[in-house]
This record gives structure tokens, C-alpha cells and sequence, in this order.
């Protein structure tokens, strides 16, 4: 028999399902990806209107795993599912409940775990965590992180997520919910941050956070001359900022030097409490290469103690920028196959 | 036969030894203390006198080690010694090293768990970590943190130590040294750390914090009036700012706000990382009670994203002052009997 687990992940507006192996080769995934019950379509939620968009939506994804399992399974009769990994925000791990996801139309906690194990009684391992610690886990059994026993997954894209693997597997915390560095304090009172605190490291170091750097050194510069003053606020992108640093643009580099900095410090902060053998960065704004590397690595090292200097390594993450989602949630299966020896 | 572990805290001035049992209590404690090798009596430190003093401290360390264990032993026959725990400042509880101590006149790295294993070949389990680690193990097998499986230890003395609980262990990290909450940037460019750092949370919450910000609000306000402008900033302690706030000093009362203040969004930024179930306070400044864990406690929930909420316990510790060096080390002990079982 060949193993294979499935990934699936709730995405905001789509949900993601695919057929991953052991080696992280996707066998299977479904295109275009299937809709998330939207909360903009669903205003006055109730808890009876809550559940029968659940009722409908977990009918739905448990006809496409059946769908993906069918057609690995016509390919190659030999194959055998031994899990579903499921990554979703405010995903508990315990529990396997979604919990008041502010992005989800649901009231609520939501056994999510549960309904679908209810249409698969014959797998063994169906686990749930939020996006960013499967994109950890994803890292250690395919990834960059293979072999590594404590590293730190950050993730930079709309937001700022991470999966903090301590001693070989995922910090949960007491109640499945850790790992939130985006919203450890960065700047006392600074930037409001998109969950209502203020100064988080997700309100700076981010796709969004980059952005709202350009137009802060737009400002203290009034830097009409800069290619970014060309580009409205709701356009800007970090691929825009990187492309402007690439034609030499002195904001555009302002911006990922200053970004740098401050996820630096912030990086040290997350080795004082973890001292972690390396941290991956992945998604957009780590696509930037050496201009948030660079920056990010002095930082780190000239803001921490001298026990923990030159021991931490500033990765780029290996999974691929398209797949992590699945990939993430099909390496939650075989941890749970790993613990259960 | 009834197992008992020895317990060993290598202080900048003294070193603690004594005998502990599985319940916590203290069998037997060498008084006074022995002295610790002296930084300022060795000026000009070579790698040849470090030896010198190691091979000469390791001597006398490991007669006062015997001379415990016949006490024991001669009082109740039964009685096994399973382990020695060892808490020194940067001990590396991986190679059982304490490497480049500031505080202690050793040059580089010294094997002191392999020293100690050398005179005493028959105790299994010999183990090293540094002094808040330890306390943190303390408080799991013998305080307040029995039956937890992820809490935190911050020990607030001269400085801010701490010990990190994650699923039932220590987290030590990839070198051995995680868990330097203290040193977490927590107001950027700040005051001067003793370690070279800026705006650590040690500066700022800990006795000698305490201390700065007395004179800094007396400073703020010329506050001559305050029954704390009397004293000479050299002799400030804790105890005179909790005796004035029992008084009603406002500059007193002010002091133990702002420390709550910043310490709760600090131990805010410890859960988004770890989700712990309880913190554990210890040491004088956690003392002053209410004056203190009210604003920790209120300022940790307002910084706090929604899902951690009132769910974290801010909880004195259980282990009594003078005892914490020797408990928490001997608790390293019964901690790896677990772990071998």
C-alpha cells in the first residue's frame, strides 16, 4: 500500500483540498477550489442560520474528499488514505473545533473535526490547527526544517503568522491557540493592528505593514520623486515595493531596511524565549530576497544577548508559495502517525 | 528505601547544597553556605588559573556533596540519593556545561556536570540548567504548578529570570539556553540593561527596575514630599516601596502601576507566544501583592487578542523564598527519573 494523506484548508473565501505523499508530492488537488461559506452573503447570522451553512458546507468538502480519494484511487488502487489534516483559522488543535474566526460566517466554535470524521469513519488520523502552524509542520516533514528539532515558522503575508516547533513538535499552548507572535507588541502604541491592539509586529512586518511603510516614508520625506509616489494606497503591493528597490528606488529600499529592523528585533525577542536552531520566513514579503534578509539578520543579532549570537540561522521557507496551504494541512497527518508509535 | 535527590545552586557568592525529597521537603542543608569562586579575587583570569580554581571548587563542592549524603544517611539508612540538580548561571543542561558565566571567574566553558559525575560514578542522574529554569521545574513537581502541562516561571530578584513550560518539560531550546524572557526588548531604545541591551523587560520589572522608577517618578514629578525622596538611591529596595505604598505614598503606589503596566503587556506578549496556562510570579518584587498583580493582571488581559482572554492565571508562587536554589534543583533530579521511566 501507498500512504497518503489529505490537506485540506479553509481558506477566507476558498477552501483548498488536495492528495499529498510522504515525500509532499501532490497527487491530486482540486481546481478551481471549492467556496467558503462567505460571512459578507450572511449578515444577520444566527446560530440556526450558522448551522445549516455548516451543515451544507461540511456535506460539500466531504463529497470533494470523497472525489479526490476516488481519483488517486483510480490512478493507483494501491493507495491508501491515513488521514486528513485540516488547517483553519482559529483552528484548536484539542478540540479540533473552529473558534469565532472573525473571517468565517459561523457562530461560535464549530467541531469541524468532528463532522467530518462523522463521513469518514474509517480514518484513523483527522487533525485541525490554524494555517500558520500547519505551514510549520509542512516545513519539518517536507521542508527546510527536516531534521531540525526547534525552529520558528513565520509567515508574511496579509497578515503575520507562526508556528513555533519546540523539542520536535508544535507549541499548542494550554489551549491549542499559541504561536500568535503577529500580536506581541513591537512599538508600545503604535500602528493600530487589524485585531484592535496597537504597535503589533503584524501591523509592520507584513504585506500590509510594508505597505503602510511606504506611505509613512512618502510622508516624512514627501518623496514625490519616488516611482511609489505614482502607485494609490489601495494598489500597493510588496512585489510593487520590491520591483522599485530592484530599479533602485531609495523609499522602496527605506522600506525593506526599516522592516528589516524591526523583524529583526522582534526575531530576537522570539530567540530569547525559544533559542530555536533557525527561522523560516515565507510568503510575499519574503520573496524580497536580501533586502529583508539582510536587515532582518543584523537586527536580530545586534539585539540579542551574546549567548545566542551567531547560532540562528534566517531561512527562506522551502515550501512552495502555491501549495503550502495544502501541503501544511496534509503534515499535521503524519505527526499525528509519528506520535501514535 | 527512600529516594532523595541533592540539590546544588551555584550563586555569584555562595553556592547552596542540600538534600531534598520527592515531596519538597529539605532533609538537610549545608550552613552556612559554602563560598563560590571569587571574580574579583582573580583579576587577571588565565585558562590555567580557571582550571586551578575549578579543579579546587569541584574538590570542596564534591566533600560538601558527601558529607550531605552520610548526614542523610546516618539519620535513616534507607535512604538512596537517585540524582544531583544543579542550577548555575548559563548552565547548559544539554552538555551539562556553564559556559562564559559573567559572574563567575571560569574562562569559556566548564564540563561541571561531567566533573561532578567523576566523584560521585554511582548517582544516575546529573543535571544542569540555570537557577530560574530550575525554579520553574520547582514549581511543576513541588509548587504551585503540579498537574500543569504549560506554564511560565518569572522570577523577579535583581534581574528577570524565567522558565518556560511547554507540554509537561523545560523548553530549553536548539543550545540549551532558551527561556531569556528578560532580555525581550519591551520599550525600543530604552534604558540601558545590565546586559548591554536597551528597554529589556529586566530594566523595567525586576527589584533594580523598580528601583529606576522610583527615581524616575520623583524625578517626573520633584516629588520631595514622598516619603521615598528620603532615601539614597544605593539603598532602595523593593521592601522600602512596598512599605511606602502600605503608607499610601502616591509616588509608591505609582511605581508598582507603571511595573504592572509594562509586566502584563510583557507576560500579554508570553501567552501570544505559548498560551500558558498560569504565570507564576516569584521572588521580592512579587511580594508586594496587590500592588503589583492587580496592574500586571489587568494590563496583560486589555493586551491580550480576544482568544487568550481570560483564561491565564497570574499566580504567586508556591516555592518559599529562602528554599527556591536548592528545590528547584533537586527537582531537575526527579524530572529526568520521569523522563527515563
Amino acid at each position: 500500500m501507498r500512504q497518503v494523506a489529505i490537506g485540506i484548508d479553509v481558506g477566507g473565501t476558498n477552501t483548498a483540498i488536495g492528495v499529498v505523499d510522504h515525500e509532499g508530492n501532490i497527487l491530486y488537488e482540486k481546481k478551481p477550489q471549492m467556496a467558503t461559506p462567505q460571512k459578507r452573503e450572511n449578515p444577520t447570522m444566527t446560530g440556526a442560520v450558522s448551522e445549516e451553512l455548516i451543515e451544507k458546507y461540511i456535506a460539500n468538502l466531504s463529497s470533494e474528499i470523497k472525489t479526490a480519494i476516488e481519483t488517486v484511487q483510480q490512478i493507483n488502487p494501491e493507495i491508501e488514505v491515513v488521514g486528513i489534516g485540516i488547517g483553519a483559522p482559529n483552528g484548536n488543535y484539542y478540540t479540533g473545533n473552529i473558534e469565532n474566526a472573525a473571517n468565517l460566517p459561523f457562530v461560535g466554535a464549530v467541531a469541524f473535526a468532528d463532522l467530518i470524521q462523522a463521513n469518514f469513519p474509517a480514518i484513523k488520523h483527522i487533525k485541525l490547527t490554524n494555517d500558520a502552524n500547519a505551514a510549520a509542520l509542512g516545513e519539518m516533514i517536507y521542508g527546510g526544517g527536516k531534521g531540525m528539532k526547534n525552529f520558528l515558522m513565520i509567515t508574511l503575508g496579509t497578515g503575520l503568522g507562526s508556528g513555533l516547533i519546540v523539542d520536535g513538535d508544535l507549541v499548542y499552548g494550554a489551549d491549542g491557540f499559541a504561536g500568535e507572535v503577529g500580536h506581541t507588541t513591537l512599538i508600545p502604541n503604535g500602528r493600530l493592528c487589524g485585531c484592535g491592539g496597537y504597535g503589533h509586529l503584524e501591523a509592520y512586518c507584513s504585506a500590509t505593514g510594508i505597505k503602510r511603510t511606504v506611505y509613512e516614508l512618502l510622508t516624512q520625506y514627501n518623496a514625490t520623486e519616488s516611482e511609489l509616489a505614482k502607485v494609490p494606497y489601495s494598489d500597493m503591493t510588496a512585489k510593487i515595493v520590491y520591483d522599485a528597490a530592484e530599479n533602485g528606488d531609495p523609499i522602496a529600499k527605506e522600506v525593506f531596511q526599516n522592516t528589516g529592523e524591526l523583524l529583526g528585533r522582534s526575531l530576537a525577542d522570539a530567540v530569547h524565549y525559544l533559542s530555536p536552531e533557525a527561522i523560516f520566513l515565507f510568503g510575499g514579503a519574503a520573496a524580497a530576497g536580501e533586502y529583508i534578509f539582510k536587515p532582518t539578520k543584523e537586527s536580530m543579532e545586534r539585539h540579542l544577548l551574546p549567548v545566542f549570537r551567531n547560532k540562528v540561522k534566517i531561512l527562506p521557507s522551502k515550501l512552495k508559495e502555491g501549495s503550502v496551504a495544502i501541503i501544511g494541512a496534509s503534515a499535521l497527518v503524519w505527526k499525528e502517525m509519528e506520535k501514535a508509535k
